[in-house]
This record gives C-alpha cells, sequence and structure tokens, in this order.
C-alpha cells in the first residue's frame, strides 16, 4: 500500500511525543514533517532519547509554519497544540485540503458560545465547529469519521466517562440528572511544561482535587451526553491529580431507571461496543496499570443495593486511550482501515 | 505531673509504629510495654531503625498477654491490632480496670448484629459494646471520653467524611439520601502485612477501586451518620488505592436542603469545630500532602452552581489523624488533659 | 513459516509475565503451555488483566511437571522460576530434547564450586553447566548461541556491567583491579514475592544499598570478566534499592591502561558493538526511563581529569535487557533468526 | 530566657520552608521576617497551606532588603539563596553586626578561585571568606562554631560524604586517593524551581547520574578532606537523581592503610562522633527512610575481604540533616545552647 504522509506539529509535548512513536511504527503511514517551536533544529534522538536507534532518529524538528506543513507533502497533520493555538493551523490546513486530526480541544464543541463559555475567549475559527467530527470512535461510530476532514479528538477525561455513559443514556437505562464523576488523572496529563506545582516534589504523596466545579471538559462531557440522552445533561465532576506519570480511572455513580441493573448495563455496553476492540469489560475494578501504553478502556459495573444505585468504573491511559493512541484510532477509521492499524 | 504508664499492643504494625514515636514524646506518657507477636525480643531500635537514638530505643517488644500488660503496671493499654483480635485483649483488659484506647474495628459499631454483617463473625465481646465511645472528638464532644473506659477509635475513611458531614446533616443543610463519597487512601492504610496486592511494583503507577460497593468501614460511617441526622442515612462510598503512602483525601457531593450555600456549609463548620485545633478550613482545595505526620484534618467546600449540588472535600493523614494521632488526641481528652498535648 | 511451539515455566512472575507479552507477539512463536504453581487454572487474562482481549487471553495455566510441557509438544522452554528450581526442569527437559532457555541462576556459572559459594547449596544438576552458554548476546557472540541446546541467561545487574566493561578488558583498556561499581535496581527485580520489605509502603520514599560486599550475581559478572581479561578479576559491586518499578542504572569507575580515553572507550564499544540493534552509544548520561520496556542498553562514558579515571554508565530495563526480551533475543539468535524478531 | 530574633531570606523554597518550620517552635528563636520576592505581601499560611494553625500562619512575607531586615530587628539572619545573590546580603548584614547563617555555597569555599572555577563567576565577597566557619558540626567541631558570624553551611552531598570520611582520613585509615563515591539525592534538593527536568512525569520511574565527573559540590568536599587528611584528596564523586522527594544516600569505596578494618572505623567514627546526638551508627544498611525529617546522619561500615576495600554507607535527609536542621543545629551551638534544642 501507498504510505500516507503525516506531520504533527507540536511534537515535543507528552501526547506528540506519543504520536511520533505510534505514527513512526505504524504500517500505512510515514512521517513528513515534525514541528517543535522550542526543539527545532534537534532531532528526534536528541529530543527524545528513548527513540535513539528508530528509523526515524535522525529525523529534524522544524518549526512550525502552514507552509512548511504543505510543503511536506503530509495529506494528514495532527495537531498536539494548547488549545487556542491549534485554530490557527488548523483553519489553513483544511483550506488547503490536508486533513487534520487535533487533540486540542478547539473543535471539539459545537457551540462557539459553549466554548467561550469554559475557555474564557473568542473561538478563534467557528466556521470550522460545523464541519468537525467529535472523534471518540466507539461513541461516534465509523461513518461519521468515515473521509472526515477535521477530527477533534477528545480530551482523556471526557473519554474515560463518555464510554461507559453514553449507552446507558442512549438507553435510557439511567436517570440523566442522578450522575456523579470522579476521576484520578497522572500528572502527564497537565503536559511537558515549567510548572512549580507539577514538580515531582509537589506531586509525589499527594493527592488534591482540582479545577472543580467547572472543570474545562465537563463542557464536551455535557455536550455528548446530551446527544446521547436526547435531553439536557448536567452532571457532577470531579478531578484529581495523583502521583502516577500516566493513567486515569473515573467512578461514575449514578441511579438506574426502570430497575435497570448489572445485567443491563453490561447488556447495553455489550450491544454497543461490539466487535470494537479496545473496550474490555472486566470483573474486577479497573486498574489503570492494566492499560498503560495501551488504546483500552477498561469497564466494570456494580450494583450498591443499599442505596439503590450503580457504580460505573473505567480506566485507560491518559496519554493513549486518552490523547494519542485515540487519534491514531479514529484516523485509521477516517481512512478506512482497520482501527487497530499499528495500535496491537 | 505524675507520668501515666501506658502500653502499646500490635506495636509493630504502622498505626503501632505511629503510637510508638507519639508517646515517646508525649509529656505526659511513659512507655511501660510495647508487644508485638512478630517482634518480640527485639529492641525498637532493631525493629524500628528510624527511632535509634531516642530514649525508648532500647526497650524490648514482648509478647503480648494480659498478664504481662497488667504486671506492666499500665493504666491504658493502645491496641493497634486487627479487628476481632483487639477484643480479646479489651475484654481482660477492662476487668482489670485498666483503660483500653482501641484503633481496631471491634467496638466502633453499636450492634453486634451490624458488625457481623460487615465483618462476617460473631462479635467477639458484645458486652463491651455499650461502655464504649466512638472516640472521633470533633464529632462526639469533650464531655463523652471524659475518663472514658473504652475508646473505639474510627477508621480512616470515616474521619475523613464525618468530621466534613455531621454538622450539615445535624443542622439539616443537606439530604442525607444525596450523599456520594470518594476517598483515596494511601497504601500504609492496608497495613505491614506480606500481601502481593501491596506490594511497589503492584501499586506504583496503579490506581484503583476496591471494596465497593460494601467496604466495612460503611458500617460505622452510617451509624455516626444517622446519629447525627437524626434518621437513617445511606450513603454511596468508593474507596480508592492510590501510590502515596500517607494520606487520605475525600471528595463528597451533597445536595442542599433549605438553599444552603459555601455559606451556611462554612458557618456550620465553624461553629461546630469552633476551638477546635486539629480542624482547619482552607480555601484551597484540600492537599493531602498538607497534613501528613500531622493531626489535622483540612476542609473545604464549593458550590456547583449548574447542578445545585455541593461540593466537599477534606485531608487527613490517614496513620495520624485517622489513626495514631487521633487516638492521642481522645486519650489526652479522656485523662482532662488539652487534647494537642504531645501532638504540636 | 512453521511456528516454534513454546512454553513458559513460571509464567506467573514479573519475568514470566514478560515472556508471556513477548512471546505472545512472536511471528515465529506459538505459545504451548503455561506453568505456574500459583495461578493454575485461571486463565492469562484472569491473572494477567493487561493481556485481557489478546489472543492468548483464554489460554489457562496448567501445573507444572515435565510430563505436561513435554505433551505439549513445546519444542522450547523457557524457565522462569528461582535458582534450583530451574535445574530441576532443565534436565530432564534437556534429556526429552527440548531446548531450554533459562532466567535463573542455575547454569550461569561454569563451576558447580562456585556456585555452592554464592548460593549456599550443592548444584543441582552440574553435569548441565558445561553445556551450557552464557546468553549474553553482545558478549558470547552468535557463535555460540547458534543451536544451543541450554541458553543460561544473564541476570540484570551483570548485563549492565558486562557490556559496558567487556570490550574494555579484552582490549587491555583498563585496570581489571581498579573496577567500582554502583547500581540501581527497580523493586520488580526482586520478584513477585509476598515479603514485607518489598511493600509499596516500605520501598516509597527508600533509598537503600543492599547486598554488599557479597551480591550473588558478583559470581558470574567476575566469571565473564575473567573470560574478557584473560586474568583473574575482582570488583567491588554495591547494588541498591530504589522506587522505581522498572529500571537499572550502573555507574563503573575505573583506571585507564596506556592512556585510553574517552575516544578509545567509544571506539572499543563501537567495533565491538557494530551492528548490534541494542546496544546505544549515547552522549548524555544514560536514564532508565529512556529504556523501559525495551530490550536497548544505552552506555555512556565520562573522563574524570582531576582524578584520571574513567566512568561508565549504562542503564537497562531490569525485566527486558535484564531479563524478559534478552532472553528472547537469545532465543531468537540460537534459531537463526534476526535477533530483534518480536522485539521491535 | 529572652528569645533571639531571627530572619529568613528566600523563606519560599524548600529549604526556606524547612528553616520556617523549624525555627517556628524553636524554644529560644522568635521570627522577625520572612522574606520571598515571589511571595511577598502572601501570608505564611498561604504560601505553606501545611503551617495553617501554627503561631506564624498569619505573618506575611516581605520583599527581601537589607534595610527591612535590619529594621525587623533580627540578630541573626538565615540565607535560603541561590549561591551569588547569598552574598548580596551576607555583606551588608556582617557589615550591621547581624549574625550570618547562610546555606548557599557563596562562603563555603576558602579560596575565591576555586570559587571561580567551580561556579564559573568571580565570588561576589571574597573579605567574607576567611571569617566564615564550615558550620559541619561534627567536623569543624564546636569551639569554630562558637559565637560565629558568618556559619556556611555544607551543601547535601558534602554533609553525607563528609561525615563519614573526615575521621578516617584524620587517622590515616584508609588512602586518600583511594575514594569513589556515588550519591543519591532526592529530587527536593535541586530546590522549587519551575524546571521541565524537575517534573514528575520526567522524574518518576527514572535513574539517572548527573553532574558528573564534576559536580559542584566537589569543590567542598575535597577542600575538607585536604583539611582532614592534611594532604591534597582527589575524589571520584557521582551524584544521581532518583524519584524520592527527601533523602540521600552516599556509599563511599575505599582502600584501607595499615589494615584498617570495620572495627577500626567503628572506632575512628566512635571517637570523633562520641557525644554527638545525630550521628548514629548503625548495623544494617543505612536507608534514607529512616532519616527523613530528622536532623539525623546514618553511618555503617562493611569490609569487602575479596577486594580488601572498605564499603561506607550513609544516610541523611536532604533537606534536614542536609540543609535545614544542620544549619539551626549549628547555630544552637553558634549561641551556646545545646546543640538539638528545637531539633528533637
Amino acid at each position: 500500500m501507498h504510505k500516507v504522509k503525516a506531520a504533527i506539529v507540536g511534537a515535543s509535548g507528552y501526547s506528540g511525543e506519543e504520536l511520533v512513536a505510534l505514527l513512526a511504527r505504524h504500517p500505512h503511514v510515514e512521517i513528513a514533517a515534525l514541528t517543535s517551536r522550542q526543539s527545532a533544529g534537534k532531532t528526534v534522538a536528541e529530543f527524545f532519547p528513548r527513540m535513539a536507534g528508530a528509523a526515524i532518529a535522525g529525523m529534524k524538528f522544524i518549526e512550525p509554519s502552514t507552509e512548511s506543513l504543505v510543503a511536506s507533502g503530509a495529506s494528514v497533520v495532527f495537531l498536539a497544540l494548547p488549545h487556542g493555538l491549534a485554530a490557527e493551523f488548523a483553519a489553513p490546513l483544511r483550506k488547503a485540503g490536508i486533513q487534520v486530526v487535533d487533540l486540542s480541544a478547539d473543535f471539539r464543541l459545537k457551540s462557539a458560545d459553549v466554548f467561550e463559555e469554559f475557555y474564557g475567549e473568542k473561538h478563534p475559527a467557528p466556521e470550522l465547529l460545523v464541519g468537525s467530527v467529535y472523534a471518540l470512535p466507539e461513541v461516534c461510530g465509523n461513518d461519521a469519521l468515515k473521509d472526515a476532514g477535521l477530527l477533534a479528538c477528545p480530551g482523556c477525561y471526557p473519554t474515560s466517562i463518555l464510554v461507559p455513559l453514553v449507552p446507558l443514556l442512549r438507553k435510557k437505562l439511567i436517570d440523566p440528572n442522578s450522575i456523579v464523576i470522579n476521576s484520578l488523572s497522572g500528572v502527564s496529563g497537565a503536559g511537558r511544561k515549567a510548572d512549580v506545582s507539577l514538580l515531582f516534589a509537589e506531586c509525589n504523596e499527594s493527592l488534591r482535587a482540582y479545577g472543580a466545579p467547572k472543570h474545562r471538559h465537563l463542557s464536551e462531557i455535557e455536550q455528548e451526553l446530551f446527544a446521547a440522552a436526547g435531553e439536557k445533561v448536567v452532571v457532577s465532576f470531579t478531578p484529581h491529580l495523583v502521583p502516577v506519570t500516566r493513567g486515569m480511572i473515573s467512578t461514575i455513580v449514578v441511579s438506574p431507571l426502570k430497575g435497570a441493573d448489572v445485567h443491563a448495563v453490561q447488556s447495553a455496553w455489550g450491544e454497543a461496543y461490539q466487535g470494537r476492540p479496545f473496550v474490555r469489560m472486566v470483573s474486577h475494578l479497573p486498574d489503570s496499570k492494566h492499560v498503560t501504553s495501551t488504546n483500552f478502556i477498561d469497564l466494570a459495573v456494580r450494583e450498591d443495593k443499599r442505596t439503590g444505585r450503580l457504580l460505573l468504573f473505567s480506566a485507560i491511559d491518559n496519554l493513549g486511550k486518552g490523547a494519542a493512541s485515540q487519534a491514531v484510532q479514529a484516523f485509521n477509521i477516517s481512512r478506512g482501515w482497520d482501527e487497530a492499524t499499528g495500535l496491537a
């Protein structure tokens, strides 16, 4: 098969690094360009010593610019940039007919107003919102991704939350007003940025909630829950920062409708995710260490007979299924390839 | 002041070790005996190298027995034993007129039936239940502890949960049926026991819920919430094991009654805990690292205007306020001393 | 290509788990049997939730016995067992004409006396020692491994130490009497065993030397250094336990001979390891996190002009190049395949 | 006793924070001023939530200036500043007759030339070097500290290295040319600074040597070893960064002179450190977790009969005996108080 040329913008962050590693061994992809403002001029192996010895080790990071990306011949550009910045690249790249797989928050929301409410700034390219796909394959389905020009890849928290909840809301098995979510995230989720609060000596032996009660990811979580439920859904969501490098778990408490029990939940999941290779229903309570460096999401459910509530559990790798490998999965589908290509 | 002779049974576990360190520097206490089945014959410094150089370094652990404890002249015995085992010592010690400060679960529940339901065995000394005090000072109050013969010290999860919730239930500020609790615990909470699931290589880079939906601590949590609310309270409670040695945080989502808001919660806390040196209301979200090796509990509250729910946050050291230092605090009060004696 | 049937004995330990994962995706291997005393009857996915979804997920662990291994049709058996136990399987398996790849210490030493000196017991199968190959491919060379019936795979410490030192001793660039080695090991190196000293709460925030001055691995280190130097070599070796799950680094201080400098070292390494895909000479000081979950060994050298000594640095994954992936590498060579097969 | 007024400059770093905590509970000290450029205007509790509830919680950090320090009435100023900056404060403060306890490197070296060689800049106040005391109490002795005006507190690496080595060199028990040192440091040793290489996600699961072969601390290590040996001493010293927040161990390999053995080493240590409360000779190999948050240094020795070398081991808390608590110890002695005052 002719290989697809791909470029990665913002390749020196944690998600960018994962993308480089994944695409470098993807059987249908050839990396055409890697950009990084801070590492321009360095080789991949210099900035990522882990990749010394790989075929791509000698490739140099270049300064990011639309011109150089177009010149690279890439037919797809992955954007691993902070929100706001991604749109600056996405707009001209789309105009140039290049597919964009965006890992930022810029094109996840259908409403520019909601973006402004949660991100505190005007949306930088609202005209692109209508054409973007919220690229959570198990939720949006393969048809929505096929040949999509702009893939808005979900955040890590939304991925860990939507996969367990969406089938239950679609089947009206749970009360949309009853949802209470607690999530735990590894520190890499905050990015490779020089910030005192992310130092080892600040995070080690530290457990802390943050971003409550209105974390930015709430906007996309509720948008998608609304779509699934067919009615407005407002949830309680509390993220926590805990001392692991990679890993995320979510614990979700909900009230069932119509006597939905463990079996009903498992049936709904089984039906919704039949044939989906990356969703695993497990009998134990999910542990993040079982999914690190993979694209899996592990799901489990328990019934609390005392309260009448259901407990839903999920585990992902925040940089894997929560970011880079999920982006590759969605990209695979957009190209008509098996979704697991390059991810096994 | 004449010093009180104290003995510690089960001194070689994590809570026991904390008790040894605290009582060794307590101005009104003299350690009369330390027992440990596994370390009998060893000195304190041999088993706890951290304590080399302390005055108590050369004291030897002895085999635990009621006779040797009585013979030691101790007027108080701290029991840092697994549940079930503690009662075997408590009964004869109480008969001998010795005060017992028990860190196990054996005397926390008022009902032997509830004990059997949650612990899966008959209560070993039900006749002592009526006379025991659930020794959470900020909740039971000093009068209940004064001259108490049997102090049943709370577990770490209950401490982190009851302190924020009890004043709100007493004042009917929150709906007792709305309570959803997520707690994160450090690994020392599981004790110093040879268990593969507690190995470094199993816990590091691992995040996992466990014990849901019916963790044993639920029994004492709900007993005390019932007492506060004046009505049956059933809560959702999910504990999680996370890779810190010490530390515990709880995140509690509740629905307010009568429009109770952040201010109402803070007022209720302020009133309930006025003059209590170990309760700190903080403006940031509590971080376990701010309370490790202390007897503090940090509390915060947020209002989620979108859901109408309140978010309560607490942080403690599971071995401190969640175990050993709280036991000393309660013991201080039982003796009529300042509750912070030896804990500053 | 016809697939080779392989069995793994002791599959439920950390090295065993790595072997299962590696061989399950090895293009020329079919797993014929997995044995585990403690997990017999369980499926791979039940004991290793990480492997749920893999083709091998449903295979059941069986009780270990020579009969069942022979019956499995395996033409190679990997032994991931404690020393002493491995020999009990190796002897009958070799008699049955089955290739044995042993990850234990049982066949690493050429001398049964040295084994007894370091392991404190008689060697269980001394007649096999003469035919075993010390399977460190970069040191023993491919010819020694070709069609070998008994591969004695090196320990993690020896791997991290021999790869940097052997070429320098062979070329007489360093004084064999000057070697001082300090190594740091992750906790998984101690195995998946219920031992209080390996608990998270004992290893986290802990740094400690151990096993000095006569760690068991010294025996194989010195055997191989002797072979390289052509004279007796006695080294100072201090292992340390540090709180990482996986990873090992060694820092080696040596006195150069004949004015050997950084360039001479790099030339010797370059020459010795030309064409070896898993040895990486790096310009920075090696960091274990760059090699975790790989078969790479990173090497660097510095000259200390003040003391006239050379500093050698290496980093490996103790479970990868230090155990499982190196075993697969050696096995590949023994079968005449590319050494990186299944390891890329 | 009349309390001594003390100020702390650079109070918001890790060593500064320790100093604040120690001096706040020191029985003979009253904190007169705390300075911090970045936190000026904030209260202690706002910047250090751990200290909420302490008597000092409401004190505000002020901008650092000689004038404000003099105005505070402090008779001693602790400087917890980066090298170079400390001298800017020390010179005018000394002129104003105020005692200076400096935790930086500025006054540790007797030679301004050596300072320039190792720190790459002219010494900022060479005229003060002659009057400063290298304030390692167990090495310099109490007389040198008595009434000292400028205490140059040692770095963490030097402390962990000099305490075991100095008595042996003084007694000519070891060959000064044979010393090979490997040290492991927790991440807090690098300070509370926004640096990508110190992020949790960079340090966790990472083991790395750094700063070899000429770390800055070598200069003071060798100055003091020279003084002890009475001859030039050049050592091999390799520091390593490992994922603990606090803790440091050093492993030192030396060749004995005149048949010095374990007993000779222990005798030399015993004699040199008799009556010194913070030096503990232990029979096990020192573990950093036994000394965290203390001023202890644990020492052990082993003989390697095979190489004829001796192995020396030490463990300290890099922020305790390696920085803040040692500064308080030296300050205590300078004032004629028991050295353990406020440190027990």
